[in-house]
Order: structure tokens, then C-alpha cells, then sequence
């Protein structure tokens, strides 16, 4: 017999939206929670996402709820898509509320890009702390250069999902690969999370370069050592370098770096330009993930002695009120090297 | 006593002028050398290269000759700029009109990118054919994500030098960083080729995605999984996978198949939006490099029984007749697997 697991995706944002939205089409078994009733109501009768992700029809398949123990009550595999900082409270949720049958039989997926300030856990790490599980079970994530709307479109996209258990890891690629949509699969939980996470701050970096009007080598260059900071941080926390070279490394950072107009990015643009970070922060209605990433890789780089200048860079501008220009002469100015030492 | 070489730069295009005015701007004793009388002639008295690289002063001190033999004659450092197609026969002009002594002491640097038809070499293998020198000895390349135009403003950019001979690669580097062109430097010289030629025929697979309206995670997808496809040939070539993830490969890829108009790249989109690949060369003054290098690259591979599918689907669009669309549906269609094996 097929597999057919029963999914929940937690999260109604775009991304979530997006996953519910290719799941249904490929005909599985999947409930797609949010917090809002309203927007969950909406969502019902519209058969859209207006707020997220306007104009994309949602597959009559796709079950809808605001109940969280009704989501992921008798579930096989549960995506986690909230934000990074919401992602403790919906897990210790999560936690609270499921039976201990329910959760020793479900494989839980980290959506999620970042790093926890504070404690610098990563979200698989937060996982593991709030339901005890260990991440060589039944825990996974998924990541790679996947803008929502072009996935909710069909256009082909291609992922990468990683977990300890290669049993895991092949059911999902299987789930999830459904018409342009293709899965690849690592063992490299680390590796796949720093990437995702880095690259947000990179991408502040290259709004910033941008912004000052750099021109495109420059732009080139920072992505390329930038990626060699990523590679530097993820070899000191245990990742293989490889990974950084694939879809979760390079091909997100190229994709945040280069095709969008993100939130990081804007940051970083508006930097460049020479406008203030407290009035550009307070104009945003949301932080941009990059910017508190910024500071929790600030202190991950310092706590494993990771040489990331660029990284560093972005820091100190954010937090230290150093002028981009500085930061740019700083980075022009280090000793000439080899390219890999 | 400063090192203070006597450069000549062979070829007047963008690249070579554009090499020239850094150089000039820097200080060094160089001469810039075009085959054409006339366009020499017209830059003496304009001081700019109004065909290839116009509206941009040259420094005064920067010499200019049509003389092949002036422009080599007892010259430490000869960069050798012109396109791969006429690599040998510059080569061969240099093998025949340099005295013992300059051959002896000249080092030879290749700036050009890509591989000879027919005998697939790379142009560090053309220098060693026909002057007779170990590539271990006096042989450099110099590559990177370098749009001319932007050297020539003075925009911030990184390279690559790579020679097997440490003490020039760290010569080079001193000779060339200046202002904001920093060079990086790396003992992997065929690595270094080999990133340079592969990304012209990735900027086609990456245009015709574009041109199909294919989306930015296709683009992002196409590049990664290019990249391993550089990686594989590289491998089996004797490079280091690491060069590929450096200036070379990964950032000349990323400048390549997202910064510009190449050639290459509009050939792609043109053969994407469904025009025929005959009707698209023959309204082209030049051929694009990346057409040509399809073809080399296509034998590279069957040479060392490589897997380097997108490569494979550009040569079938531009010498075999297959649709773009047939190309990304085989592509799509392939078996899943782990991300690296």
C-alpha cells in the first residue's frame, strides 16, 4: 500500500498557506491551522489566503482549523511554519496538548529559518528541548530557495529536506515531491539550519552594498564570502561543508540575495542610502528576521571563535552605530589572503 | 627595493582596457596592445577606448602600441586577454617573436575564459602546448566576478589569481590589489578554469529557464545544481571542489546567470521564449562564448563519464534539436536522490 500520511501544517502565513496549497494538490491527507479564527473563517469561505497569500485557490482538500489540539490530534507528520521567535510557545503548545501516543507516533518539521536569541538555539534544537524528543527521531527540516507564491504557482522549485533518520527523510521526499516540486534529502540537520538562518543577515549586507550603489562584482563578492562565512560557522558547529554548497546554502542565499525584495534586504537598502536604523525599524510593522538573527550569530560567531567579518559588519552597523561606509572600508581594508586557508 | 614589474596587457576589449586603466590608476609600468592599428590610434589621442569600454579615461601612464613584439619585448608580466578562439594563435605569435631571454623571464597570465574545441584544453594547456612551459612554473590565471565596466569606475571588486607557483600567485596578488580590487589568491589553477568556462553554458540553461518565465526559484535551483555540476567535472578533472565554491566558481557563476545581458544570457532567453537557435546565431554579430563551450563541455564530459544533466540539456537545445521545454521536463523528471552522493 502507498503511503498516505495525515499532515498538519502549523502556520497560515505564506509560506504554510503555500505548503497547504501544494499538499492538496498532490492529493494528501492535510489540515492547515492559524491562530486567527477570523482569518481561518475567511480563508473557509474564500478559498484563499487574502491576507498571505491573495489570489492562490486552495485545493477543497485542504482541511482548515484554528483548533491546535484538533490540527494535530492522530497526525503522522506536522510542519512547524510560525516565525522563529513564536516557535518555543507553539512547540511547548504542542507539548501541552497532545497525548503521549500522538506525539511518540509524529515526525516533526521545522519551516522554519533562525536562530533562537538567547538561548542560540536552532529551531530542531528547540524541538528537542520542549518535547524531549531526540533529533535523530522523527525530526526534520525543510529548507531551500523557495519564494511561497511561485511554489503556490507550480513553478519548479527545488528543496531540501534533512533529518538524522534517512527513513524520515525518504517518506518526506516522497510526500512532498508532486509535479515541479522536487525534494532532495541530506542527513545534515545542522548544516541545512545554519544556512537558512545566515543567509539573512547576508542579505542585509548585500541591500546595504546595493544600496551605497557597490555594483554588481561587489555584490558577487559578498555573496561568495559571505557564503564562506556560513560555511566557516556550520564546519564549527559540526555541519559538512558540502551542504553549504547546495539548494539550503548557496541556492537560498543567491535567491534571498539577488531575487527579492524581502524585508532583510530592504534593511538594507535603506542603510545603504543613509537612513537611520531606529527610523527604519520603527517604520516596519514587523522586525526583519535578519535583524535579530544578526545579533544571535554575533554571539554564536564569538562563542565558537568563528572569523565572520561580514557578518561582524552587519552587526556593527545595526548595533553599534558604525556608518556602512566604515563597515565597507573595514572589509576593503583586512590583510590580503589566500581564498581558503 | 618595491616589486615594480613591467606589465603588457594583450587585447584592447573591455576586459583588457578595463585591466589596463586599474593598473595604470595603480601605478605599474603596463601597455595595453590591440591588434588594430586604427582603435590603438583613436585611445592614444581620446585617452578612452570609445569601442569597448567608452567614457572612461586612461591614466597617461599606460602605454599603447599595435606592435605585438614592442608590447612584449622585456616584459616581466604578460596577460594574455583575448577571446579563447584565439588563444593559440597569440600564443603562437608570442612563441615566434619573443626572444629566449623574455620567454625565460616573462610570467604569462591567462585572463581569457573557456576551452579549445577539438582538443579540449583549458588556456593554461594552450600556454604549455605551444611555449613549452610547465604550468608548475610562470603560469598564472586571473579570474573572478569582474564586470569590466565596473573595474574601470572603481567599484569594489574580488578575484582569483591562481598559479602553481606560490611566489607569483603572491606577486600578482601585490600587483593588482589597489583601491578596492582586492585579489585573493589559490594554488588551484585548473579549478580556476574550469568555473570560468562552465558558467557561460549555465548562463544559457539559466537564461531560456528565465526566458520561459520560469520563476526565481528555478533560477536559484538551476544555479546550485550547476554549481555541483562544475563541482563533478572539476573533480574528475583534478581540481579542489572548495575552488568551486570561491570567486571563481560560485561568484562568477551567481555575477553570470543573475547581473547581466552576456551574450549567453541572451541566447537562453531568446531560445526560451521559443525562438529557433539558427535564427537566434545568424542575427549575432559574434558567437557566444558559452555556444561554443557547450560543445567542449559536452565532450569534457563524455571524456570523464560525468553526469552534468543541465549542461547536457543546453547542448541538446543548441546542437540537437530538443525544445527547451522537452530539456526542463527531462530534467524534472529525473529520479529523486539525496542532494550529494
Amino acid at each position: 500500500m502507498m503511503y498516505s500520511p495525515k499532515i498538519a501544517i502549523l502556520g497560515a502565513g505564506s509560506w504554510g498557506t503555500a505548503l497547504a496549497v501544494h499538499l492538496g494538490r498532490a492529493g494528501r491527507d492535510c489540515v492547515l491551522w492559524g491562530r486567527d479564527p477570523l482569518l481561518l473563517e475567511q480563508i473557509g469561505m474564500l478559498r484563499e489566503n487574502p491576507k498571505y497569500l491573495p489570489g492562490i485557490s486552495i485545493p477543497e482538500n485542504v482541511q482548515l482549523t484554528s483548533s491546535l489540539k484538533e490540527a494535530v490530534s492522530k497526525r503522522d507528520i506536522i510542519l512547524i511554519v510560525v516565525p522563529s521567535h513564536g516557535f518555543r510557545s507553539i512547540v511547548t503548545e504542542l507539548n501541552n496538548l497532545m497525548c503521549k501516543t500522538d506525539k511518540e507516533n509524529a515526525a516533526f518539521v521545522s519551516c522554519t529559518k533562525g536562530v533562537e536569541n538567547g538561548t542560540l538555539y536552532f529551531m530542531t534544537e528547540v524541538i528537542e528541548d520542549v518535547l524531549g524528543i531526540e533529533v535523530s527521531k522523527k525530526v526534520a527540516v525543510l529548507s531551500g530557495p523557495s519564494f511561497a507564491k511561485e511554489v503556490a504557482q507550480g513553478l519548479p522549485t527545488a528543496v531540501t529536506v534533512a533529518s538524522k533518520d534517512s527513513t524520515l527523510a525518504a517518506q518526506l521526499q516522497d510526500v512532498f515531491s508532486y509535479g515541479t516540486f522536487r525534494v532532495y534529502t541530506t542527513d545534515d540537520v545542522r548544516g541545512v539550519e545554519v544556512g537558512g538562518a545566515v543567509k539573512n543577515v547576508l542579505a542585509i549586507a548585500v541591500g546595504i552594498s546595493d544600496g551605497m550603489g557597490l555594483g554588481l562584482n561587489a555584490r558577487a563578492a559578498l555573496i561568495t564570502r559571505g557564503l564562506r562565512e556560513i560555511v566557516r560557522l556550520g564546519m564549527n558547529l559540526g555541519a559538512s561543508p558540502l551542504t553549504f554548497a547546495g539548494l539550503s546554502g548557496l541556492g537560498d542565499l543567491v535567491l534571498t540575495c539577488t531575487g527579492d525584495l524581502s524585508r532583510n534586504r530592504q534593511v538594507g537598502l535603506r542603510l545603504g542610502k543613509g537612513e537611520d536604523i531606529n527610523s527604519i525599524l520603527s517604520s516596519m510593522n514587523m522586525v526583519a528576521e535578519g535583524v535579530k538573527t544578526s545579533r544571535a550569530l554575533y554571539d554564536l560567531g564569538v562563542r565558537t571563535q568563528t572569523d565572520m567579518p561580514i557578518s561582524m559588519a552587519v552587526y556593527q552597523v545595526l548595533y553599534e552605530g558604525i556608518k556602512p561606509d566604515e563597515a565597507v572600508t573595514s572589509l576593503i581594508e583586512r590583510p590580503l589572503r589566500p581564498e581558503w586557508e
